[in-house]
């Protein structure tokens, strides 16, 4: 517990460069250097980020700018997709390691990169960037100097796919449906309060970049193409996500395969916590039990060859934040909740 | 206009029946006759129903019961499940016509019966009794004494269905995934607020009774059986029912074949609305927009041969009161609006 | 029923415009002429106001520009505060009469108005203008070409203060806490739905441009001077406004003169409903029931010489576009609650 | 750090209870022993308690009863209102320290307690009962065996008076509206989800009984007699309460002096946090930024003699569970937020 390594966050104004300071207030390896803010440079980062005014030292800090920041060991990047590209060459020099929180260099492929991430296609994708699910750590990311974290509704159907498409037990198309709250849409959002609330709608049926995320993830993980439709929906509440994933088993898997695939994937993690087969009223992952920690929850439900899966996870945390520092955590070899062992609240 | 009927509620302290007397205010060719509540006969309907109280007349009226109700043209039967099968031999005598809103007599394959509505299989299904979807009155339904509606998540399945079931655009297996607000628990559910709220959750994944009804309906007027799977989930808020089904066109269907589908099964229809091709933001079916009034929005997408319907309505409205109000203007030969005319807000 | 007269909304792609226009789709004696919108011209008003969609006509119909609107007999201005006083001589010519639903002109006191409405004071009050609570109309409004209605939380909190000042009962300096919906600050707040989610904030707690509004209304009709402290804070949700005053009942007044007080007020009224004794946990004025409707809800609680009042309103109705409503209504001799028989809803 | 203590808890299936048990997870000097609960005696604890199943230890113990619990250094009873005098002496033998959560012990007065807690008045107020808000904690507390503490908008109101009243700052009557959400009201409310939400209602507006509380914790802290009257109303969502307390100062007392008050009584408290003047948007308390944590946020709003002073907690924490531990920090020389160190989020 005696070593500290010195942290900054880029773009520290936004939801996830906040949540990433508050979650950093329990770190006990961590020295927090800068946090920058074009727009709010000067600023004390507690009138920004109400939450971290319960935190005198941090919320009296005030934002600098990626020009002032000082060296670090960690440099968390929170700035919006498309803008890491244009100052990496600026950042690299200040940074053992970067960990990278926006999509911009998630995706491999060059045509899928054009599509969905064009200012990353513009500059190109740099040597040595890599992309990590902090669940599938080994030891040679420790020397990487890029990392970049999944997309927050691409990680949470992720967990709900892998270890039945690791172990060969589903076939066909999968449709899953994630639902998200509304930091989601990062803080520059247009949209207004009034007609957010008392509201369920769809918002973006096909096309969503984190389709082909999770393709690749799978793809690299599982050693499976899988046909997958991701549709997307906006629930009234400020954070949290839930995923359905419907499938359909092999001819002659049954439940017990099911779960032994999700208890054999899951059962030596941290944080992934599979709750067998999923039963209303509460035996099923839902928003309330993990929004405020870094959990992921998974359920299963088999019938016949149906097989549906449920996932939950707040999109702030273990969709972005919590998972940085989760990585940070296993780069380090600090204890890989250091900074994240609160829990979901109820009720 | 001049023709007026005299109209009975039975269970009038839930929410169905409270929102059915709340519409028929507004209803030019009714007289509320008899509202009845065993719990809280005597009572004011005002006390119980506080929408009620703005109309003066029905909010000071008391609760009856079924033994003193009086012979009425319409009773509506807003029972809990399972209740309208012991006492429908004493409530024929007293009603030309009754308009169950209830699931009691809503399948009508034996084995299914059995297995979801126990209480009916028990008692048997009565001579003549008839299930009616309201776009697909018929003048012969004029004639029938006891008129079953569907459940609310059944019918705005439905909406989404049957288009593109009846036009033989679909192939394989459809995925549906229907999300409700906490009305439809009904007034007895045991659930907090305190865990109701800030949350999503899934509660059903599979065999749900709505499913099997849906299949049936398609079966009826779709001419077509369909492999269907219903999953349902529990949103925060008190009202409305978010559906997205998920299938795969034949090949060969184009984005143009699904929209005429659609526009003319529900070109002519009143509630029906049709918003072409969904596209987020604002161009998708939404809770906001339905709750409070009549009317079901239906929105598909196409990208290849996937194609995902959404639609949203009132669950207590065009998924209960309303349309049974709707079933009872077209028995009646009333304009089929008359009392259902409001609109949905926003924001 | 036979005249139909013609209107137009200036400002109608804003929460209060496109509220005033779905409300008019429910009134049988206006025909809807313009609906200006200098940032959406030429766009259908449906695409802006998802809540028209399901009026076809209303929302095909395409916004258009104060300089090219026609004359019509009532111009609502929905306009922003401080925008009418710069446009008026360009609207005079064209409308026989303007209610205007903006803060403009509704403050006399040239130094309250200078700090306050300084756009307004910069212009001048025009001649003729008038500020009209709906239940005071009078016969000699009808001649008044621009008429001015009352702020939404200043018309709440009126209505619970009025009848107990106007009868002298009460002394001291009176309290009053408003709670308001995510509308009320207009579609152009800058706030976060994120932000606003599962969240209670006072926001205002002295200052509030209604409260010398109040206290102006209270001299003009209740012919007192009151010393009045308006708090303002933030609900979650997008409607509805919510009072609580707290006040001293002059020495010997009882709770009977109170009630008395509140019946004589509002007995004759269509639209304020006096509850009696509020009383949890439903008779009391909530959101809920008023809501989607043009009440207000007043309910009195009287404890030795303590007296709370709790009134309820919807900001956007009965605080706004309803009132609108209610006020041509009475200048045009049709019936008071034309377009306004919505009531408020249960659950 | 060596000692750890053993800890049990009674009444553990309800609100209160269970926020105790999560809440002593990350607590390290306490061993949880016995988790009581008549109704659920036999079930694993992470049933009920869903936010329990993310610590595997925790969540599969078993619920005991009163009858099979064991000896324990600290007995938190969460046990309804009216149970613990029922009890005690069965109680007693098996607990070194008792800290009751509920209201059983809080008023002292032989009236009110009558009023209030019947049940308390039949059995009598045991000798050694004591009731303590932690910031006054003194070092004679540590040898009491029945320690009470306050009432959730009791405390919340507290702090928002104590330092203007010890000070003498305040004159005549004070109004405070606490609003809360909806877990306050136990976990046997009858109250329906679809009735508590999209709602603000208010539903006790004399004769709560925190009021005498209140008046009884000022007169021991603040050594003078206040005349205070509290009103009480339901928020949407579930945990969390806001105290707006209106008051007059005396005579010449400036800002400066309510800032000064303020900053002496609680500058070296660990919890409660004074933000200075009130200022919306965001330098206001408010709920987001206290829930899930034990902190209280006050800010003071002087504006001439009126004095509006705003307060924020959790209720199942600061208000109820979070007290309770901190308490027993306090009296066995642990540090004071031991456990206690979760902070509220944004957004």
């Amino acid at each position: 517990m005696s070593e500290q390594i010195t942290v900054s966050v880029l773009g520290a104004a936004g939801f996830v460069g906040g949540e990433l300071i508050r979650l950093l207030q329990s770190h006990r390896q961590v020295k927090l250097l800068d946090a920058t803010s074009r727009a709010r440079a000067g600023q004390a980062i507690g009138r920004s980020l109400p939450a971290l005014r319960h935190f005198p030292e941090a919320g009296r800090k005030r934002f600098s700018t990626i020009e002032t920041m000082r060296e670090a060991d960690v440099v968390f990047s929170c700035l919006p997709g498309g803008v890491l590209p244009r100052v990496l060459a600026q950042i690299r020099p200040k940074a053992k390691r970067i960990i990278n929180l926006a999509g911009d260099y998630r995706l491999r492929d060059p045509a899928l990169l054009a599509t969905h991430y064009p200012e990353t296609a513009a500059h190109g994708v740099p040597e040595g960037a890599r992309y990590l699910i902090p669940e599938f750590w080994q030891q040679d990311y420790a020397d990487c100097q890029l990392i970049n974290l999944p997309g927050c509704m691409a990680v949470a159907t992720f967990y709900s796919l892998y270890p039945l498409v690791a172990a060969g037990l589903v076939e066909g198309e999968i449709v899953a449906e994630a639902k998200t709250g509304s930091s989601g849409s990062g803080k520059e959002s247009a949209e207004h309060p009034a007609e957010r609330s008392h509201n369920y709608r769809p918002y973006k049926l096909s096309g969503h970049r984190h389709e082909p995320e999770i393709i690749q993830a799978l793809r690299d993980h599982a050693g499976s193409e899988v046909a997958l439709r991701l549709s997307v929906g906006s629930l009234d509440g400020p954070r949290g996500i839930s995923v359905s994933s419907f499938m359909t088993l092999r001819d002659g898997v049954t439940e017990l395969d099911v779960r032994k695939a999700f208890f054999s994937a899951y059962g030596g993690t941290r944080f992934v916590r599979y709750l067998g087969q999923a039963q209303g009223p509460w035996n099923v992952p839902m928003l309330k039990t993990v929004v405020g920690s870094n959990a992921v929850e998974v359920a299963s439900h088999v019938d016949g060859r149906r097989c549906t899966v449920i996932s939950a996870l707040d999109n702030l945390i273990k969709g972005a934040a919590g998972q940085g520092i989760q990585a940070m955590n296993l780069m380090h070899g600090f204890s890989e909740d250091e900074g994240l062992t609160h829990g979901g609240m109820w009720p």
